[in-house]
């Protein structure tokens, strides 16, 4: 029997260029069956675009006038530590042709410099990034508390409640809040590997002792894909699940794919939605997100979605929010002068 | 601001007998509030019977035939560790009277042997307690799994992984299973103090290993009142719920209000369920099992159902299965020997 949690492999059998290249081949192959789904779907309306060349791409670009393009981090950019096919050239190409350039993850463990200093790392393009294109669950959260305008104590404290990493707490602090275990005018629930059932009871007393307490989760994703091998854990919807059901509340969804994100990042950054691109590797987030705001939806085939989840959101008439505008293979797709190097 | 978590009341201050009136009085108060809502409900047909007295109760089990008792036991029979009113000499009664009794508890915790026990001390009741009158829902976990005829392995065992009490899991080697932390054909959730997020990933892998496996819950209820002070603390409905949303399975709920359940008791003890009266104080778990199952279906106001919960559900057409038969103060009431001794 394999071990429930596999180390990560050996360095010295794969390489980050290995991986990289595995990843290549895979999501190319990814893309021949997403080929036969959607040719072979009976809905010709609902068909997604279908990017076979890099050329194919610049001038989806060019028709439709786009001039901002979010980017989901995990599964689209990099997995892991490793970055994903062309991924740097990408990001480079885009931001010295003067394109808008945004990191938005639903992952609230970092904060924005937190989340800077990795995408710097991976992408290996140091200087080229700002704190301001990074657009983290984390940050995200307390900029919507912010707009919440809570009532202030005698100390002129608002004070929140945690279940998270020591970034989500920082991020709270920076935009003004006192994190607090006892009385609370919030609580703020991102995922957390230290989480408990002692945390679940303290976070069910606390809304219980203010049931004007606002609720608010930074993401509602089910599960996440960890590490090199892709093992599927719970996500930060997991622990919003078991607080929502022993508190009898429903959380607020600041992350993707809820409209109070949307908002924010049109607002504060002054986008024109027709004029923006979202592209992510899950359906249920970045796609729906992009798609409930107005935007392009790209999916690429690197992370969470696979041609059977395609599938089955193209036979649904419920999910076609789901449904991508374009899809390509990965992100190396929007680089466009690869000459052949996907 | 008060702890968290307090402490229970001085022994020097507050008496067991203390309690058990405190419980008496305010479980009057709640009835005449409870008075006032079913006599002001517009619809006629869904009122309940209100039992004023011992008598009232005395011509209700006569009239309706009713020859079999399932008590749910925390919130009735006792709270921690204090009996409720006439409790002991209730019990003790119905069974020297012939009657057959059964305790039915969502609590997971204990093995029945464990239930027996405690029933017996609370209760001061030694020697008239059988083991098979305990229906715990660890107890009830393993009936069910064996009634599922899952597929041996080459070593002629059958494997479940547990998240819950060391209760739990004896149940479940008592009724022939092995509990394994591998390779699984089943996975049971109980509540478990010590649940935590590495708990929930295992849950989540094993699952993924082997989509086949059974996933069953011992009960969903989303909250448990715990101690004297009736602490408002998550039930196991909230680790059921992040264990489905992680896997995107549903489980299968073998506790109350599950026709699972009820088909058991019937079944294993021939019982009629229109002769059988459920005793409760719960509107969602233990009123909705005695209605659902064709079962009469009595209301203490001893546990968690108030007078403001009773009457939300008689507004709500979708709730009428929440509506209790007879509703009672306590369950001394019960006793028709009292002589005014409520």
């Amino acid at each position: 029997m394999p071990p429930l949690f596999s180390s990560p492999p050996d360095e010295a059998l794969y390489t980050s260029a290995d991986i990289t290249d595995t990843i290549r081949k895979e999501s190319v192959m990814e893309m021949e069956k997403v080929t036969e789904v959607v040719n072979t779907s009976c809905s010709e309306s609902k068909r997604p675009l279908l990017i076979a060349t890099n050329d194919d791409f610049n001038s989806y670009i060019h028709n439709n006038s786009i001039e901002n393009f979010l980017f989901d981090c995990d599964g689209v950019l990099y997995r892991g530590t490793d970055a994903m096919p062309c991924a740097s050239q990408t990001i480079q190409q885009l931001i010295s042709r003067g394109k808008k350039v945004f990191f938005v993850t639903n992952n609230a463990a970092s904060t924005r410099m937190e989340l800077k200093t990795k995408l710097e790392k991976v992408l290996n393009c140091r200087g080229i990034l700002k704190e301001d294109m990074m657009i983290g669950s984390a940050y995200v959260a307390g900029q919507y508390l912010k707009s919440c305008k809570l009532t202030k104590d005698s100390d002129n404290k608002t004070r929140v409640h945690v279940i998270g990493t020591a970034g989500l707490c920082s991020e709270l602090q920076s935009a003004g809040f006192d994190i607090s275990e006892g009385e609370i005018d919030a609580l703020v629930i991102g995922l957390d590997n230290d989480f408990n059932y002692r945390k679940l009871c303290i976070a069910t007393v606390l809304l219980q002792r203010n049931p004007d307490a606002l609720l608010v989760a930074t993401n509602l994703d089910a599960f996440d894909l960890v590490g090199f091998d892709a093992r599927h854990l719970p996500g930060n919807g997991a622990l919003v699940s078991a607080v929502e059901m022993a508190s009898g509340r429903t959380a607020i969804n600041v992350g993707k794919p809820s409209s109070t994100l949307s908002e924010l990042i049109m607002d504060v950054y002054g986008l024109k939605a027709e004029e923006t691109l979202m592209v992510g590797d899950r359906l249920d987030t970045d796609i729906t997100f992009g798609n409930d705001s107005g935007m392009k939806s790209a999916l690429v085939l690197t992370g969470c979605a696979t041609s059977s989840d395609i599938a089955s959101v193209m036979k649904d008439d419920e999910s076609s929010q789901m449904i991508p505008s374009v899809i390509f293979p990965h992100v190396g797709y929007m680089f466009d002068d690869a000459a052949g190097d996907n």
